[in-house]
């Protein structure tokens, strides 16, 4: 009997999904996404938060079933899962579907490489179950927009869980019925604010998504029950986190459309709403000819959310810098560069970029999509300069390549596990169809 | 500097209380809240839920730093924090603060136990740890009423976790800068749906409130920072949560008004609002002089929320007949017993209940208070009997005494727990400001 229920029909399609049902380009881009993911995580593994983290956690640690990447240190899979999700995020360097300006990695890979090192999967069962996560977060996170972000739901959080339970169900094996509970699960752990952004306390919502949403699929496993209609129910989740909502776009359209094609990589481990800002500075950066001092001012135009999400003229640390429009556009005229590096406590507290910041202003144009922006330096000569920036690099209009998707992922090794042999996991996971066990992406990871 | 914020302010009242700040009456309430707490742990831990949670988290379990009530299993802390919590909340058995029928103790106490066996505490320590948590919990959830709760926002998980995180930052001796960050990490981690109730996904909330909470405050004191102001701040909790807000009621009177106060026992294992309907059916039943089978209808009428919430006809299982008018009312009716043995999967296939469930209807009358209910048995002969119960037991008009709290406790043991020595194990929760290791108590609880 065919499902009904939103609910019921989304965990339909993710357990009856084949490998034949994907699409080549949705297979690259899976193949892509798992790239950007590790990379990520390489370069997140030792930072602050990272470290207090495991401190914290390593009292509870269970056996030694899964690593977490770029580091020595190996646990049970629900904290693996935990661990390997806030480091793929805590940069600020990860994937982003553009419709909903969510993660989806980050949340739906940690639990598929934790249940491959304890339970085996082949590269192809791995990416097949990574593909239909991200399907699923980011269908419950369209049926929600505008509103459940607007509000203050850190969607990579909210809706991340849905993709990393559906994930690891998928792994698992989760008949249609099974698969419903497993969402059920997810749905009734779903959380996250946007407030929390710019604490370290965002990568506990992050990596809460990844752990509870692998555990959600291990308890519907096992026969542990939940709400049929967990999502579109009277009191389920859907009514609870959003004011506009349209389950449609949850259901409608399986195997005809696919959400990952959607999701892009960021070039700047900052948020996604400042890369035209920072490309359009490089531009410029180019053209000017006179001494940093000699820049009066910075004017950058658009769209209000811009100025909403990113009008910090005076970020405390790196991590707030990277939501910081001030500091993006500083660093990046005074370093010709916005990479890691320049999103450290030492690069925020520099009194040039310090002095920098203080010039620069924003300036709402609801005329001007989220993915572009214009720039105008003011020289003290009274000339301006003017870039207008339609699409920012990895933005779908201009997606990042693969040879720039390696050199970010070579940055990103550099900077937290400059040990790994980043060619030969770099083609691991290009290769993934290949491979006959997808754990051997997790061990080569690990710094020897 | 006195703080100024929502969060700032609950976080510097509860880092900042003293003992002798608590009022002898709410010490013994803590007290009492803390025997119920541990009857229902003990009544709950052989559900199925809890056998499936057990198997599913086992391959995870960390070292054996923690008991499990009523069992002989071992584990982390964190996992012992989900398990007891899941098992003193299985059987809708628990405390209820009634202004927001939240269940105070299950997301509150468990931490505190686990930490008491990790790492040490007073009996004095944890009970006044565990006053502070219940407040903050009831605080919290009084600023967000009606409408989380009626939106879909299952309260004793969502607001649970900030007694939880508040609580075990108490015993950990958080400053009021550390306690912010625990009540902000717990802010980013509510979760919970009313859509869960009826299926074993509650228990994974409510599980998760206690960890979650907990895990918050080990992040906290280990210096992972949080959103200071993770309550009352433009994307943060309270703006998510619901769309009545009123943020005085998290601040005002410190000191002054307790909520543990306001927190009844359960005298039957089921849905709070049925407690007036079952007495009353308890008292008719003394007055039906003729069969069962002569019983033609029987008319619940009451509070509207109470048909919302509770009018199944045909519960599935013993869980889903806990909030179910119809199965409550037949029960008692026919057993003159609404206990455990009246709501497990046996009781609710038995022909006979389910005949006269389908006899039992709900009538709305808003102008009978929550607290009350009236029944009316028509019987063949024509005639009708009516009980008009005002206040039901467990209800602040007639709270369970100790000698009624002391028969639950015995009640629920021989259910789920029966080696363990009761008498000697409530006398040392009565005494629990005299025991120098509050972890004598979950040794107490473990069967022999």
């Amino acid at each position: 009997m065919a499902a009904t229920g939103t609910t019921s029909r989304l965990a339909e399609f993710v357990a009856g999904s084949t490998w034949r049902d994907i699409p080549p380009e949705v297979r690259r881009e899976g193949a892509r996404g798992l790239l950007n993911y590790v990379g990520c995580a390489l370069g997140g593994c030792t930072d602050e938060a990272m470290g207090l983290a495991i401190r914290v956690l390593t009292p509870s640690f269970g056996p030694a079933q899964a690593g977490i990447i770029g580091r020595g240190e190996r646990c049970d899979i629900l904290n693996a899962a935990f661990l390997n999700s806030a480091s793929a995020n805590v940069l600020e360097y990860d994937d982003t579907h553009l419709p909903t300006v969510m993660h989806p990695a980050a949340p739906v890979a940690p639990g598929l490489f934790a249940l491959a090192e304890a339970r085996g999967a082949s590269g192809v069962e791995l990416l097949h179950a990574f593909i239909l996560g991200v399907e699923a977060s980011c269908r419950v996170g369209n049926a929600l927009m505008p509103h459940h972000y607007r509000r203050g739901a850190h969607i990579t959080a909210t809706c991340g869980i849905f993709g990393a339970a559906a994930a690891a169900g998928k792994l698992l094996g989760l008949d249609p019925v099974r698969m419903n509970w497993a969402l059920g699960h997810a749905a009734t752990q779903s959380a996250g604010l946007v407030e929390s952004l710019g604490s370290m306390s965002k990568s506990i919502g992050v990596g809460n998504a990844a752990r509870n949403g692998l555990a959600g699929a291990l308890f519907a496993e096992a026969g542990f029950t939940a709400a049929e209609s967990a999502i579109e129910g009277k009191y389920g989740f859907a009514v609870v986190a959003s004011d506009t909502i349209d389950l449609g776009k949850i259901t409608n359209g399986f195997d005809e459309r696919w959400e990952i094609l959607a999701n892009a990589y960021k070039p700047y481990p900052c948020g996604v709403v400042l890369f035209p800002v920072i490309d359009a500075v490089l531009e410029l950066r180019k053209r000017i000819a006179v001494p940093v001092d000699q820049i009066v001012g910075v004017v950058v135009r658009g769209h209000p959310l811009l100025r909403e999400r990113t009008d910090r003229p005076e970020p405390a640390d790196g991590r707030t810098a990277k939501v910081s429009l001030q500091h993006s556009v500083a660093i990046a005229l005074l370093q010709g560069a916005a990479g890691i590096a320049q999103f450290t406590d030492t690069a925020v507290a520099d009194p040039q970029v310090r002095a920098l910041r203080a010039r620069v202003t924003a300036a709402d144009d609801p005329s001007i999509p989220v993915e572009a922006a214009v720039v105008e330096v003011r020289l003290a000569d009274g000339s301006t300069l003017t870039e207008h920036v339609k699409d920012g690099r990895g933005t779908p209009g201009r997606p990042m390549s693969d040879i720039e998707l390696d050199a970010k992922v070579g940055e990103c090794a550099a900077f937290g596990a400059p040990l790994v042999d980043v060619p030969a996991l770099i083609k691991a996971i290009r290769d993934i169809e290949t491979l006959g066990d997808a754990a051997h992406i997790m061990r080569m990871t690990v710094p020897t």
